[in-house]
């Protein structure tokens, strides 16, 4: 996977030198992109948005996407590690679902390059769904007779129930779950009275600290990249702060798991900021509990500096008017289980 | 707890004196009655839902009411008995929430005599939703400030973020889930063609043989019977068939753990057969695992008969009629989480 970790001297030196302007604060697009061979239907929407809420592709049958990436709330799951089948814990934070669309690669370490390889990961994860591989899964699939239609309305008639058109239909999916439209979107598109005076002083404060040297781009995680490409950064960048023990925040080796490559060590993609105010805990381990702190973090750990409790409360105040709307859905139907489906 | 058990003999004595007409056919009411201190509102009903699909309300923050009663599905949750808290197993099969407001007592032994009073059981169930009492329930729902709001649409100004209007709220959820107008209420209703012949000579066998004899009314879960009046059951009355050993149905004394009265050994609430289509697997302990099977235990232990297979066939294609239809619902928006609130 190609990485754009080398850009991020290059920003923080454009940060430094005020180069921001207002063209830069750009509104997260009213849809998402989709990939040539994943183009986004009602139908598949309406299937992914089924296997998406659909338990049974957990061993147990009681862990579906929506467990750990509640629509309902942040696209997360309020807890600092999210549990899964047999009361297991997983290692990291659950990233938000909400605008996941606009990442360029998936996960906390970026280790898949799309949202259909991501959805492949987690049933298969032994601490998250269980299954015991993906043939399996799409075996429990086919064995609820119910999904054969929406299969077949989505992918067009014959052996369509597959694994690859399981993830490409829940891919279709959280393509809808973004939220353009936020306080900031207005803003940013023009409406000047979208912000309030000190939503404003947080965007200037955003931009001149240096957190939109990272945080830049329509979903605040970083420049505009081809879909695959990664946008990584160390994190801590400065690790002479007390919080990198208070936090444990270097014991998660970040990327350096999926690259073996010592230069990856405590390297991790840059996640999007939108929706925060729904997202606590915060942080790739959820160790640190509100917004404010998390703020504080950052700027000592990315950009050595103790920020004022008046720019942490501007620098909240604009994060704050990042958040949603989020799109009012209808619930799926999950078709009947056969009694022996669990056996 | 007054109870209905005493008419069971005079029922099956008017079945087999074939004492079944047309009228008693009944069509599910298009709306489901409400006691006189909880009417049901729209500002409740929405509330009520949050709360209902809201896992913040079990000790770790992975359970809801939602979990083992999915509204998606069949208003259970495709298991023989429910994982709760910790992967922890219940000991019976999880009753579908559809039409559980036309129950006049609620769980499989009637332990409540209400849907509010139902509520607050799951929540402090050590294996359900794990919180060690009502008030860490409604502490969390306090500590969680966006529910202030809802609460005072729902209860007006004042200290209304209580346990007992949590239990009303999601009581008034539960009796908008309810699914009039299946193809079986179409012809009770008068529509001579809602029901095809094979489902017609269903319903003339399960009237004849004594089926409707315990499941009558409009829910076909026994007669109108005032809320908070059981109508229970001896299962198996007809204890000298293999089936008994086979799917242990002796084996939860059922109603007698709440008398301690020996004469309710066995006894349970007669359940509804709404949109068991949807709910494999079957009886109190979810030991059978198909539809027909079901109906032929149940003719066996309950009427003494071994029912044909053609009559099973059309026992069951008439027991595909009393499916749905589910009310579109769209999904609530709960509140954000305080990054301490599972602490």
């Amino acid at each position: 996977m190609r990485s754009a970790e080398i850009g991020f001297a290059v920003l923080m030196a454009m940060a430094a030198a005020g180069a921001w302007s207002q063209s830069q604060w750009q509104p997260l697009p009213e849809i998402a992109p989709a990939p040539a061979d994943n183009p986004t239907t009602a139908a598949k929407v309406e299937l992914g948005k089924m296997l998406y809420f659909d338990p049974r592709l957990s061993t147990t049958g009681t862990v579906s996407c929506f467990s750990c990436h509640n629509v309902m709330e942040g696209g997360d799951d309020h807890m600092p590690t999210s549990a899964g089948v047999h009361g297991l814990k997983g290692g990291r934070n659950a990233p938000t679902v909400w605008n996941a669309a606009f990442h360029s690669v998936q996960f906390w370490d970026g280790r898949e390059e799309s949202l259909e390889d991501q959805a492949k990961g987690p049933p298969v994860n032994p601490i998250e769904m269980g299954m015991p591989n993906l043939d399996a899964v799409i075996d429990r699939v086919r064995r609820i007779p119910g999904y054969k239609a929406p299969f077949e309305a989505a992918f067009g008639a014959g052996d369509v129930v597959t694994m690859d058109n399981a993830a490409k239909a829940i891919a279709a999916y959280e393509r809808t779950l973004i939220t353009p439209g936020s306080a900031y979107d207005q803003y940013a598109a023009g409406n000047r009275t979208a912000l309030n005076a000190q939503q404003v002083s947080g965007l200037e404060c955003f931009a001149a600290d240096g957190c939109a040297s990272c945080h830049q781009g329509p979903a605040f995680n970083g420049p505009p990249l081809p879909m695959g490409t990664g946008f990584f950064v160390k994190f801590p960048t400065y690790p002479n702060t007390p919080y990198v023990a208070q936090y444990k925040l270097t014991e998660d080796p970040g990327r350096y798991n999926v690259t073996k490559d010592e230069a990856d060590r405590g390297v991790w993609r840059v996640p999007t900021l939108r929706n925060l105010s729904y997202t606590a805990p915060y942080m790739h381990n959820g160790a640190v509990k509100t917004l404010p702190d998390a703020v504080r973090v950052m700027g000592a750990t990315q950009l050595d500096k103790t920020l004022s409790d008046d720019e942490v409360a501007e620098i909240v105040a604009f994060l704050e008017a990042l958040t949603g709307p989020f799109p009012q859905q209808t619930m799926p139907r999950l078709p009947p289980t056969p009694g022996d489906l669990l056996d």
